[in-house]
C-alpha cells in the first residue's frame, strides 16, 4: 500500500462519524456462534450462510480470511459459505459456525455473540512472497512468519506456499538456524535445572524402528536424565507414543510427567500436550500430506522441539537406504552437517549417526507388534529381533558416552551390560508402573482378529523390503489407531524363501481395512525376491 | 514403490479369496450420500463421522484423499472428520456428506449408496515433486498434471505447491507453451468456422478498466467477429461480466450465445458456463488468494482460454504502473515476449500492448458505476471519462487493424468514426436487446444507498492513486455482488484538490460494508497528494 501522508481521513457528511461509530457499537455481536463438529485439522474454518442478513457472505468470498471477535478475544478463520438446503441448513441465518479447533480457540459458549470482519493478511505474507521470489529472509522476518503460523494466521494454501518456497536447500544454514530459534521462541520451553539432559531422535521413515523404548530405560538405568517425549504417528503406522501406549498411559499432565522424571530419571510420554513447538505442529499438518523433501524444515522442526524440551545433548539417527527418507550418502552427509551447524550454534551438543535404513527394524510393524518386539529385547528372549537389539545398544552407547565419566568407545559395552543384567527391564517396568501400567502379554500380544498371509511366488533371497510400502500396508490395515493392526514380517533382507512361504502376515481390525491392506499388497507386496548377490549394501556407521 | 517382479500376490489362507471378494461385494455401498450445503470453492470435500461403524475415519485421517464411488462413477475428495456433538450431528453414522461441488460432480440423488476407498495419490504428483525439486517438465508430464488438476484430483495444498513451484520464471518458455497446450486439451474448444475471430484481453489489476464493453461494439459494428466471453470478478471489484450484467443477461446457454454471435457478430457474455479451461478454473481458486507473481501461469491461463474460445487474433493489454500488476518496463517487456512466444507457436496472432496503468481508468469502480461510465462514452456524453474513451479507441484500433483491408495506422480513426457516429451505441443496444435487456438509466444509475465521502486533508496535486487500495475499498463496500456498490473517483492523477474537497465517494449496500470500506479508507485512502512535479511518468505505448 502506498503511503498517503497528505491524504485525508475519510469523513462522512451524511452520517457524522460519532453516530456511525455508535450505530456500529449497537449493532455489535450480531451473530451467534455455533460449534460445528468438523475436524479441519489445524485450520480454523468459519461457516457463514450465503443469505446472512447482517454480512454479505459473498462479499467475504469463499476462502477469504475473517477475524471472528467477541469481548476482546479474536481468532482468524478461513470462511466457508453455507447454502441453506431444502431439508435442512447447517447453521441459521444469523449464526456463525466454527470448526472444532476454531471453536476451542475462541473459547466462548455456544450462542455467544460474535462479530466478523475482513482479516488483514498477516503482515509476514510480504516476507513469504519475498521467499517465494527466491530472496533470503533475515531473523526478524522468519520470527514474524513463525509467530503468524503459530497463531493460525496462515491458511493451508499459504502454509503450502511457505513449505515449497523453503524446500530443497532453499533456506541457507543461517536461515535454518534463525527459523529454529523462531520456532523455539513461540513455544513453551522446559528447564530441567541440571545437565546433561539427553535425548535420542530418529528422522523417521523406517517402520518398526522403536529404539527409543530401549535406549531410554538403558540410559536412565545408568542414571542419566532422559525425559523423552515422543510424537504419535502422523503418516507412519506407529510412533513411539502409540507403541508405548500399549504398555502404559502416555498422555500425562506436565506436573505428573515432571514428578516421574524426578523419581526415575526418565519418562516415555506423548509430547503433544507440551505445546513445545506450536508453529511446527501447524506446519506439519500441511508438510506431511505434501511430503516435500525439505532438509531445512526437518532440521528446524526436530531441533526446535529438542531445545524447547530442555535437551542439552542429542543423538540423532539418520537412516540411509534405497527406500529410506535419505537415499544417498552425500545427501546424508549434507543433512548431518546442517544438523550439526544449527545444533552447535543453538547450544545443543549433537552426535548425528548415519544408520542402516535398508529395511524395517525388528519384525513387527504396528503398535502392539512393535511393543512385543521391544519387550522381547528387554526380557532377553532368545527370539527377540537381533537387529532391533543391536541398533538400540549402539544408539544407547552413543548417548551414554555423553557421560563425562565414560571412556570414549565404552558406551556399547555399558549399554549391553545394563540390558543383559535386566536393569533396563527393571527401569522400564518402573516407568510403566509410574505412568500407569496397561496389561500386555508379549507371548500373546493383543493382535487384531482379521488376518491374511502374503507369500512368495518363487524361491529366492529377499533383496528388497520397501519401507514406505510396508508402512502403507500396515496403515491401511488400521495401524496405529487399531493398536493390534499391522504387519508382522516373516523374512528380512538376505533371508531365503521358498515359493508359497510367507513373507509377512497382515493383521486388521475390520473387514474393510483387511480388504484395503490386502489390495495394496496385491498391487505391490513391498518385497523383492531375487539373487543373493543383489542384496543392497549400505555403508552406514551403524 | 519398488518393483517386486518375483514377489507373490497375497493369498488369504484363512479366508479364501473368492469368499473375501464376495463378502466385499455384499457389503457394497454401505454409506448413504448426503448433500452438505458448504461451498468449499472448487475443492471436493467429503464428511465422514469419526464413529462411522463401517470405515474407521481416523484410519483415513483428516485431509487424506478418498475415492467416493457408486455405480461405476467416482470422484476424489479430501476427507473431513465429523464428530457427533451433544445436540446435533452434521451427518448420521452411516452417511457420507459431500460439499456442493462434490455432490454435483458425483451426480447421485441424496440417500444413494456409496463406497469409499483410500485414493491413490494422482500419478502426476511424482512430476510435481520433480518440479518442486527445480527440474524441467516435459509435455507429457505437464499434460498429466493438468488432467489431474482438471478432474479435481489435486488438493488445495498440492495446487498451492504447483503454483509456487512454477512461479516467477520457474517455467521456461517451452514449459509455458506445453502447459498452455495441456490446458486447452482438457477443456472444450469452440470453432467459429471463419477467420479472423478477434478478441481483446487485459491482464488485470486496474480498477474501472472496462474497455471491452466499448471495443466489442466498435469492432462488431465494423463487421468483425468478436464473440467475447468474460469472467466475473474474483479479487477485483468488477469484471466485465459483472458490469455487463447491469445492462443485460450475461449467463447465456451456449446455443443462445452462438445464435447472438451469428446475428450480431459479437456478444458480451459470461464465460463461466463454457468450461473452456477447467484446469485453469481450479488453479485460479488457489492462485488468486495466494496472489503469487507467476508470468508462466498468467500466460498459460489467458492464452489457453483464448485458444479454447476459438480466437485467432488477440490484442493484449499489459498495464504498467507503480501499483499495477507489472511495475517495471523490463518486466513488461519480458512478459510481452513470453506471451508472443507462446501465442505464435500456438497459432494465435497476438498484438501485445503495454499501456498506462498508473491509476484506475474512468471514474467509477464497481459494476453500476462502471456501466454508467461505459454508457456515457457510447452516448458521447460531454462528461464521459476521456481516459476510458481514448484507451478503448486505441485498443479497438489495434483490433480493427487485424482486418486485412485496413491500412496499418488507420484503426484508431475508424474506431473513432464508429463511436462518434453512434454506430457503436447502436451495436451495443442490439447486443443488449439480444442478450435480454435490463433497465439502466446512465443519468440515474442504481447506486447503493449508503454513502460517505473521502476528502483531501490538504491542498495539492494528486500524485498517486493506488490501484489495489481503491479496488480493496470498493470490494469492502460490497462490489461486485452489490451491483451499486463501489467507489466514484472525483479526482484523477495530476488534478488539483483543495483541503476538504472530495477525493472519492464510497457507495455501500449495507451498514457493515460501509463501515468496512470506511475503516480501510481511514487507514489508507489510496490517494497521495503532493507537488505537481511528482506525478509519476509512464512511458507506455498507449
Amino acid at each position: 500500500m502506498s503511503p498517503s501522508p497528505t491524504a485525508a481521513l475519510p469523513t462522512a457528511p451524511d452520517r457524522p462519524k460519532a453516530t456511525a461509530a455508535a450505530s456500529a457499537a449497537s449493532a455489535a455481536a450480531p451473530l451467534q456462534v455455533r460449534r460445528i463438529g468438523i475436524d479441519t485439522y489445524r485450520e480454523n474454518v468459519a461457516f457463514l450462510r450465503r443469505d446472512c442478513p447482517v454480512y454479505r457472505a459473498e462479499g467475504f468470498q469463499a476462502l477469504s480470511k475473517v477475524e471472528v471477535s467477541a469481548n476482546g478475544t479474536s481468532i482468524l478463520a478461513v470462511l466457508n459459505v453455507v447454502d441453506a438446503l431444502d431439508h435442512a441448513a447447517l447453521i441459521g441465518e444469523c449464526e456463525l459456525g466454527l470448526s472444532e479447533e476454531a471453536f476451542a480457540q475462541l473459547g466462548l459458549a455456544e450462542g455467544a455473540g460474535v462479530r466478523i470482519a475482513h482479516a488483514e493478511p498477516p503482515a509476514s505474507i510480504v516476507s513469504l512472497k519475498r521467499k517465494i521470489g527466491g530472496e533470503r529472509l533475515d531473523a526478524d522476518e522468519l520470527a514474524a512468519i513463525v509467530r503468524d503460523i503459530a497463531t493460525h494466521r496462515y491458511s493451508k494454501i499459504e502454509l503450502a506456499a511457505f513449505i515449497v518456497a523453503t524446500s530443497r536447500f532453499d533456506l541457507d544454514r543461517d536461515e535454518v538456524l534463525n527459523l529454529t530459534a523462531a520456532m523455539v521462541a513461540v513455544g513453551r520451553r522446559l528447564d530441567w535445572k541440571e545437565k546433561p539432559v539427553v535425548d535420542k531422535h530418529c528422522i523417521g521413515g523406517i517402520p518398526g524402528n522403536r529404539t527409543s523404548m530401549l535406549v531410554v530405560p538403558i540410559v536412565a538405568a545408568h542414571g542419566m536424565l532422559m525425559p523423552k517425549t515422543s510424537s504419535r504417528a502422523i503418516t507412519s503406522p506407529a510412533g513411539t507414543a502409540d507403541t508405548m501406549e500399549c504398555l502404559a498411559t502416555v498422555e500425562l499432565p506436565f506436573d505428573r510427567m515432571e514428578a516421574i522424571v524426578r523419581a526415575h530419571r526418565a519418562c516415555l510420554a506423548w509430547g503433544g500436550r507440551a505445546e513445545l513447538s506450536p508453529a511446527d505442529d501447524v506446519l506439519i499438518s500441511v508438510s506431511r500430506p505434501l511430503s516435500v523433501d525439505s532438509p531445512g524444515q526437518m532440521v528446524a522442526s526436530i531441533l526446535s522441539k529438542k531445545i524447547a524440551a530442555g535437551s542439552t545433548h542429542l543423538v540423532l539417527d539418520i537412516p540411509l537406504g534405497p527406500t529410506a527418507k535419505v537415499r544417498h550418502m552425500d545427501d546424508a552427509q549434507r543433512l548431518k552437517k546442517l544438523f550439526e551447524y544449527v545444533a552447535t550454534r543453538s547450544g545443543l551438543q549433537l552426535d548425528a549417526v548415519i544408520t542402516d535404513g535398508r529395511q524395517p527394524v525388528g519384525r513387527g510393524v504396528g503398535p502392539a507388534l512393535e511393543a512385543r518386539d521391544v519387550l522381547k529385547v528387554l526380557h532377553n528372549d532368545p527370539d527377540a529381533p537381533a537387529d532391533l537389539r543391536l541398533k538400540a545398544l549402539r544408539l544407547a552407547g552413543r548417548v551414554l558416552e555423553f557421560d563425562p565419566d565414560l571412556r570414549g568407545g565404552d558406551g556399547f559395552n555399558v549399554a549391553r551390560d545394563i540390558l543383559d543384567s535386566g536393569r533396563a527391564l527393571a527401569k522400564m517396568s518402573a516407568l510403566i508402573a509410574a505412568q500407569g501400567a496397561r496389561p500386555f502379554d508379549r507371548h500373546r500380544p493383543p493382535l487384531a482378529p482379521l488376518t491374511c498371509e502374503v507369500t512368495a511366488a518363487a524361491a529366492g533371497t529377499v533383496i528388497g523390503i520397501h519401507n514406505e510400502q510396508i508402512a502403507r500396508i500396515a496403515r491401511l490395515a488400521g495401524a496405529p489407531k487399531a493398536q493390534g493392526a499391522g504387519v508382522d514380517l516373516a523374512r528380512k533382507l538376505g533371508e531365503r524363501v521358498q515359493a508359497g512361504e510367507p513373507l509377512y502376515r497382515i493383521y486388521a481390525a475390520s473387514g474393510s481395512e483387511l480388504q484395503f491392506a490386502r489390495s495394496a499388497a496385491a498391487q505391490d507386496s513391498g518385497y523383492t525376491v531375487g539373487d543373493a548377490a543383489a542384496v543392497p549394501q549400505v555403508f552406514a556407521e551403524l
